[in-house]
């Protein structure tokens, strides 16, 4: 398999389709000491589970997790003209500027979680193109934009966090999902930041317009041409922890839309990837089912700007310590039952 | 009203009828800031109201949570001879000795979460009376319980989570809510740590003898006839707690029982109280709906020992985190929608 920065199309679709496993041998030894652990079998739920994938990824059956990184990119969309949003296109650049000082959710959010955050903007001067006339990107712009997911993943790192910022962008990742999955726009077109009920469906009319100005369905394909430069990132960089071992938590409607293209070049690209979090946007849990995945969090977020994942950090936390730091059984002298 | 320690039955009566109120003026300050912030209105979905919630029991717009306290209450049950665990009764005294030497899973995740843990075993030696036969605990007993939980709350702690430890005490909280709530004896009995099916009918038995034999339907007298030690020093805390303006984050199935009965004493027992997550314990999601309470997790947990409610500390946490450190519109020149 190939390790290295893929640079063609061609290179990205190969290593779609060769990426590497979990280590099964010490995924099964993580399973075998959660056996004896001081609990009732079964009795932490869902941390058991995470705790032995987290260990398959990471290759060892007694991990923990020391230095999360929290990757947030932020693109403007060219359809944003089109009044898909509440906020103005200017907001992209002025939530930027208020990650990097501190000031924002996801600032907080990872001092909490003691986790490192990297703010990545993208040509936020040249928005992408208005894809109901066209793809976002040409093929150079989305090469671009995977590159900069893949080379902004921190090597170190032992868990990974992608999010995005970028006014229009619920309107982008619609897109994606009826390009996916069919149906009609309406059923994959939500309210995003906060717009009113009755501009749904003007939102939802750009969406179809937009899946039919773009009639390709392979999953690259509907990133480049119905996504934005945030979203194509995200991709790039969970593509990257793959080949680094690094397992990954996604955050909501529009990360999901992002990774969900890669579901489709290939149906094991997300095996290192768990849901953070259910968002509050109305589609997210069809996406989700799609993609057979549970969310960890259910808290009627949707903020974006990687804030759902970033609080489900903790949950992993959580889970990874209770299996790395537990007594089992015979060291503590409990009676099994 | 009286903040001292209640002493008679009839003090803890008298102070669960008439108990302190959130500092309305400070939630509502907390609200107002929460309108200004660099999100979106409600984009944070449930966080937002747990830290306004939070700021109106600390009585200030922007707290911040320092100093959580972690109990463990432990117990022994006569009604465990029964044969209704899957676990015999001295795994209760093996496990106070693993928390205590930090290879339980409440010891992880109270030092993930930055969580003081304090264990209190009750009388291990002196399990309370078969319930079947009449009132598990008599009047010295439940008060001196209930004083036990009061006086191992931190006044310096600012958050509070009760668990419990003490084999068959599912079964004695299948015995309250059957007691509090009508029904079947089967609607409110489960599995509990790992029960087999087949020894379902045993437990669900033993759950209806105990309520046949224990025909009082007040809320302290419920948690008396058929509470343990460790349930009635739980609500016992809890009560401090609410004295102390330290808001609670509640358990699972054998917490939410023994906080139910202070409910059944007083509407607004538990206004300071939130469901942290929903336990695997089939009959919890209809214990919480009966308090009205939503959980803020939902991981198939069924551990006790306070797990659930610790893992959420974290959520709080981020919510508060958020609430108190982000920038408003206006500081950080960010446009408004």
């Amino acid at each position: 398999m190939s390790q290295s920065q893929p640079v063609t199309l061609k290179d990205w679709s190969d290593l779609l389709k060769s990426l590497p496993k979990a280590d099964a041998a010490a995924a099964q030894a993580a399973r075998a000491r959660n056996g004896v652990l001081t609990k009732p079998p079964g009795a932490l739920g869902r941390l058991e589970d995470l705790a032995i994938w987290y260990a398959g990824w990471r290759g060892t059956d007694r991990p923990s997790v020391e230095s999360p990184q929290v990757i947030v990119f932020a693109g403007n969309h060219g359809v944003a003209a089109r009044g898909v949003s509440a906020f103005p296109g200017e907001v992209t650049v002025q939530m930027v500027a208020n990650f990097e000082h501190g000031g924002a959710a996801i600032n907080q959010l990872c001092k909490a979680a003691g986790a490192a955050l990297s703010v990545v903007p993208l040509d936020l001067d040249t928005p992408t193109a208005d894809f109901t006339q066209g793809p976002a990107m040409n093929e150079a712009e989305f090469l671009a934009a995977l590159a900069a997911g893949w080379n902004a993943v921190d090597p170190q790192a032992d868990l990974l966090v992608v999010g995005e910022m970028g006014i229009a962008n619920t309107t982008s990742a619609a897109a994606i999902y009826l390009a996916l999955h069919g149906g009609s726009a309406l059923d994959w077109t939500g309210l995003g930041t906060g717009i009113s009920e009755e501009a749904l469906p003007l939102k939802a009319q750009v969406v179809a317009d937009g899946v039919a100005a773009n009639p390709g369905r392979g999953g690259l394909e509907i990133l480049a041409n119905l996504g934005g430069r945030e979203l194509a990132a995200m991709a790039g960089a969970v593509v990257r922890a793959r080949v680094l071992s690094i397992p990954v938590i996604m955050d909501g409607f529009v990360c999901t839309a992002a990774l969900s293209c890669l579901a489709r070049e290939s149906a094991d690209a997300l095996d290192h990837v768990v849901a953070g979090h259910g968002s509050a946007e109305q589609a997210h849990g069809a996406a989700l089912a799609k993609l057979g995945m549970e969310p960890l969090l259910d808290l009627g977020m949707r903020l974006g700007e990687a804030s759902g994942g970033a609080l489900a950090i903790q949950i992993l936390k959580g889970a990874v310590a209770c299996h790395s730091g537990m007594a089992t059984f015979a060291e503590a002298g409990v009676s099994e039952g």
